[in-house]
């Protein structure tokens, strides 16, 4: 059942003992979410916990540290920005079927908890914490105010992104106004900094890097023995694949990855309209329009070739 | 004599024919101001040129592709983004001491103009623009609108810096809210795309960083032979410093470069808040606290090995 502001509310001041679940594989905006209503509900007289599937990366410790909250068998059950309870991870098995409160953003929301507070136009989950914070008359704390900053900036890449809303503006304006928030620091470690191992990484990437189609298409090429050499896995290696799309004009970009039986797992980027999920179509595979797969086989060249032609096509429509 | 929007808007609405000069090494706060101020003279009925003592870069082609303005004897003289009648460059000899408007956000502007608007808690010219259109009731197009969006994400790091003003965010979010400006497109142009050759030095320049002091401190030094095989000069090399304090845990970054005398130049940057100008001091060197310089002779390891001392030491202050 979708709920509104008011229901959400109600729910809220009545609760107790709630444990607040975060999605597996936490990002800025799950972790934010989950400890800024862990906040709110603190001003509410309601203790809390939150649990996640993963441990909370080092770099979200400014949100995490003063402890996930206190060990107590849980009364009340919610979900934050999880769009699936199958993105619960471990807590799906103790959890599942059993959430009593969602919140969220993602318009493709299962309507899988007993209540979901939606709000499928907004930046990230902490936009509506934010809001119903505000609907309520909650007193937002400057660790709140954090939280919810975070989970805002980290979901809109700073406000970069066309999921940025008017309105995640307007929240980081009254943030910045009314708590003394050190976003600049905060977004300092959730955008510009990385591991040396990283950087070294993505420089070996880089290096690999090919322009074709006067520089429309950028392809990196990575072979089993490289993956080896970096101590890279195959899935790792797929978080490199938007550095592709970094090269100026291009509008496509490919990261080719060798499999072990000797066949060519690509992973395409569209920059800006190009619908790479019809390209990878046209190639046995598929995806979506910014960001598709497919496997080819034969020699590099010949793969390379092929790939190189189906996107010429798709540039010339 | 420093004005107000008031007098400013007087000005604007008495004046005719003007030219408006950007800064040499034009930015993206500069030309947006320059176009930005051209479309609004235009609703005013006044007509203008934008110049500029440097070529304006490709990347910013959708705020000047429309022509900088007709050729005319200028009867008006204003600047913006201009805080020093020096940084006009050719255009010093032709209108300096003749500036009848400064439009500027930096406190260090020098009161050269006849009468300077000057905001020096805004985050860009634009913001201060922005603010005496709305001021003017005067109608922003949309190509305005994006000339301002775009002064403002470039000067604040896409709202990431701590120049940031919740006006620039709320200004974000009206824009967005009022004009269809593609915010999205045009950060990718300004913050995420790079030429080929750019991202191969930042490759080799990554490739060269080494940590000391438990990760605080990140060096990368450059010698002239690898400066000829980069192809590179030592002045455009400088624009690596800031990479170094990518580096996770780094408080400081020093880019040592081999001059071709042998000494070395050696640019500070720093993370946080240790005062790098202070460490310079100790060298022998100054600047600024985030960003500054000396310079070291003696062998490489010598040099190194005085450099780690020093920070060692302000980082255990």
């Amino acid at each position: 059942m979708f709920i509104s502001f008011s229901e959400a509310e109600t729910f809220l001041r009545n609760c107790k003992d709630a444990v607040i679940i975060t999605h597996q594989t936490p990002d800025g905006d799950c972790i934010g979410a989950g400890f800024g209503l862990k906040d709110i509900l603190a001003e509410l007289g309601v203790r809390s916990r939150v649990v996640c599937s993963d441990p909370f990366p080092a770099r979200y410790d400014f949100m995490t540290k003063d402890g996930a909250g206190e060990d107590f068998e849980p009364q009340t059950v919610i979900a934050v920005d999880i769009a699936d309870e199958n993105l619960m991870g471990k807590y799906k098995e103790i959890y599942g079927g059993r959430v009593q409160l969602c919140i969220d953003h993602h318009i493709s929301n299962k309507n899988y908890a007993e209540r979901t507070l939606l709000r499928g136009e907004a930046t990230a989950a902490c936009e509506v914490i934010y809001d119903l914070a505000k609907y309520m008359g909650v007193k937002i704390t400057r660790h709140c105010a954090m939280c919810l900053y975070t989970g805002i900036a980290t979901d809109s890449g700073c406000f970069k992104y066309d999921c940025t809303t008017p309105r995640a503006h307007e929240i980081a304006a009254e943030m910045m106004r009314s708590y003394d928030i050190n976003f600049a620091r905060i977004n300092r470690y959730m955008f510009d900094v990385k591991s040396l191992g990283r950087m070294k990484l993505e420089s070996y990437v880089t290096e690999l890097m090919e322009e074709h189609l006067d520089g429309k298409l950028a392809i990196v090429a990575v072979t089993q023995d490289m993956m080896k050499e970096l101590g890279i896995s195959m899935e790792e290696l797929e978080g490199f694949a938007p550095l592709t799309i970094q090269l100026e004009h291009a509008e496509v970009g490919i990261l080719l990855r060798v499999r072990e039986d000797g066949a060519y797992k690509c992973s395409f980027r569209s920059a800006n309209d190009v619908n790479v999920s019809a390209i990878c179509q046209t190639l046995g595979g598929g995806g979506h329009a910014k960001a598709a797969g497919c496997t080819m086989t034969g020699s590099l060249p010949e793969v390379k070739a092929a790939l190189i032609e189906s996107v010429r096509k798709a540039l010339s429509e």
